[in-house]
């Protein structure tokens, strides 16, 4: 077992880390606790009928045969990684002497904050283990007869495989007043991240003392260049407003470049309105799209949808299309589609975005499609950690130098 | 010139960056203007002497010859070093074809809110500039004509090499409420850089909504293992507490082996008592230490002296001062001294600091020392830069996806 602060790499030993044996472990007793978990689960849902929840959040709440099956391999595929703590970042000698070395360390002890999902206290238990570090779970009153078993299962599949109990601990009190305590632990707690609505997230962010990383809100933008395939366009359009609307990485703006505006804009309007699509449209865009364009209002150009709805804009170039972006959007995921790579080049360098595409679906910013395993979620800050945040963005890193009695003039 | 938000990297050019230019450029004009730099000091070194400034406070404000030509050096070190933008971090394709890139960006505009010392004018801008950074400066009241000179130098020669003007701004106001404004427009910047007094800093970072890195406190520890070359512990020791006593990195507290307390301690006492330096020291330590050492109280082991005292501790065993290192310190710098190679392997990884030291002096924890050029300051942070913060320490990261067309299913 490493230490849970800060502990340093083991350089032999499995190339999985130390404590894959452990998420092997809490994914088999997953699997054969199933019935468990789920009549458990069956009681929060009750209760969240009840208590008049709604048909989505009911859904986000309910735990499946499939749902847990999912989970356990969840687990397996983060077990299987390469273990995160074995990096040695950088090494260097000087010419005193000296050795340097940069390792890759745990941050210590993660709070994990989050709502009605239960397979988030399984998701974020795993990476975090994975990571090295201890975590604190406090998930939704809603949620809490399906916690309460998955930790139970979880803690004791852990002790089982040797790791001490307390690597994970569960905030079982319901009481709201509690997060604030939890986030104002900055001596205990090296990290909090809250998993939840914009209201949470920024409620906790005003409220904590601990440092926090959060999923950021996605306003994103999909350019279609002069130079574009139309054909290719419009795949990625739709994909990128219909194939999820309800998600962050989902398109919300379509930017179109005025010489191909007359070809492309009645075809894709058509389109989009097939699907039931709204379309919010500037001047152009409703002179070349017609009737099926409602006018926009500016506020449509700062609004994620998070439907069946988008703003559309006619642009006269790349620079204005990045600009247009890098004012509106909220630096999260932006595609442009051009056969033209230098015209590409410029926008992937322009646009200060956490993720820019080059003739693909924004849809594919997520820690999974970009073959980072699962995710904590996708950060929009710049510090620490910038975009799909996997197991690597919960550690830090640590100086070791070794010498023979240097001391300094 | 690079976009100052977010751009990516050229791959083609000098190994050094488009920016070298410009640095050489503020270099040479330093050395060009330094009698009208001299001038502009002796103005504030004046106006400080009129209003009572301590002498300590004087000499961080006073610049020399040597003071403006070492400005002038630290520019050109800067500039050598290889491009940080350069850097693609990670690389890899996807069953998909989708080719992913992690490329290293610049973090925006950066905001650098300090005290006396007007190098930190030019030492600041020299690595914002390197990493890509546009940046805004508020020195200290007591500085202000020194900085104005700086700044205006500074943006000549940049002006002249061809980077815009703006990427240098100087708040010129010394009233006091800017900073707080400054610090809560985080639409339009990105990170905030205190550097001064810990009441300074701890302000700031209660104010601010732009994230703050900073220079962190330094209660360093030196732990003496049973297994130690005692004439090298002699002289780690002495240079960890005396060569600069009054600096981050210097040693507070120092930590004896049992097992060598009755050989070790009488030696250091005596050593240290030749130096002046108060040693307050546990039951142990006065009774093998003798009249020498006065009784420590427990406060002394959280105390950052910075200056001619310290505080001494026997422990039995080498977990034991790891424990207590983890509990009194800072995060900052610690060292072992031992010849057995397994306890300092234990050492290294137990202790959560940002460097940690095996038979090297703690004052190494540095920068320059540590050859990662000049630095912003010491962070005991764990998110974003933990340890020596150079260049790279104000750029962020970028996800580049390229692909054909793809969608998600």
């Amino acid at each position: 077992m490493r230490p849970s602060q800060g502990g340093q790499p083991d350089p032999g030993g499995d190339p999985r880390g130390t404590t894959q044996p452990a998420l092997l472990a809490i994914s088999d007793a997953l699997e054969k606790n199933k019935a468990d978990i789920l009549f458990r689960n069956e009681i929060d849902l009750e209760a969240g009928r009840r208590a008049g929840l709604t048909p989505s959040l009911l859904d986000r709440l309910a735990l499946t045969d499939r749902r847990v099956m999912d989970m356990a391999k969840g687990l397996r595929d983060v077990a299987a990684f390469p273990d995160p703590l074995a990096d040695v970042l950088d090494g260097w000698d000087r010419p005193n002497g000296l050795k340097i070395q940069k390792v890759r360390v745990p941050l210590g002890v993660i709070a994990m904050i989050y709502e009605a999902r239960p397979n988030v206290t399984v998701d974020a238990t795993g990476l975090c283990i994975k990571s090295g570090n201890a975590v604190v779970l406090r998930g939704g009153k809603e949620a809490v007869d399906s916690n309460s078993i998955l930790v139970h299962v979880v803690k004791d599949a852990l002790v089982k495989a040797g790791l001490p109990a307390s690597s994970v601990q569960f905030v079982g009190t319901t009481d709201r007043s509690v997060i604030r305590d939890l986030v104002r632990l900055d001596r205990f707690i090296d990290l909090v991240i809250p998993r939840g609505g914009e209201e949470m997230v920024s409620a906790i962010r005003e409220m904590a003392t601990v440092p926090v990383l959060s999923h950021g809100r996605g306003l994103c933008s999909v350019f279609v260049d002069r130079e574009a395939d139309l054909e290719m366009a419009e795949r990625i359009v739709l994909n990128a407003k219909i194939q999820r609307p309800g998600v962050c990485n989902a398109m919300e703006t379509l930017l179109v470049d005025r010489d191909i505006a007359a070809e492309f804009i009645p075809r894709i309007v058509r389109r989009l309105a097939e699907k039931n699509v709204t379309v919010h449209g500037d001047s152009e865009t409703q002179k070349r799209g017609g009737g099926a364009v409602t006018p926009a209002l500016p506020a449509d150009f700062d609004t994620e949808f998070l439907g069946l709805e988008l703003a559309m804009k006619v642009v006269g170039s790349t620079d204005e299309a990045i600009a247009h972006i890098n004012a509106h959007g909220s630096h999260h995921s932006d595609a442009i589609v051009t056969t033209n790579e230098e015209t590409a080049r410029k926008f992937l360098a322009g646009v200060d975005s956490a993720a820019v595409f080059h003739n693909v679906s924004t849809r594919f910013h997520d820690g999974g499609e970009l073959g980072l395993g699962t995710e904590m979620g996708i950060s929009t800050q710049k510090l620490h950690a910038r975009g799909s945040m996997g197991m690597k963005e919960l550690t830090t890193t640590k100086y070791l130098i070794r010498g023979f009695g240097q001391v300094r003039e």
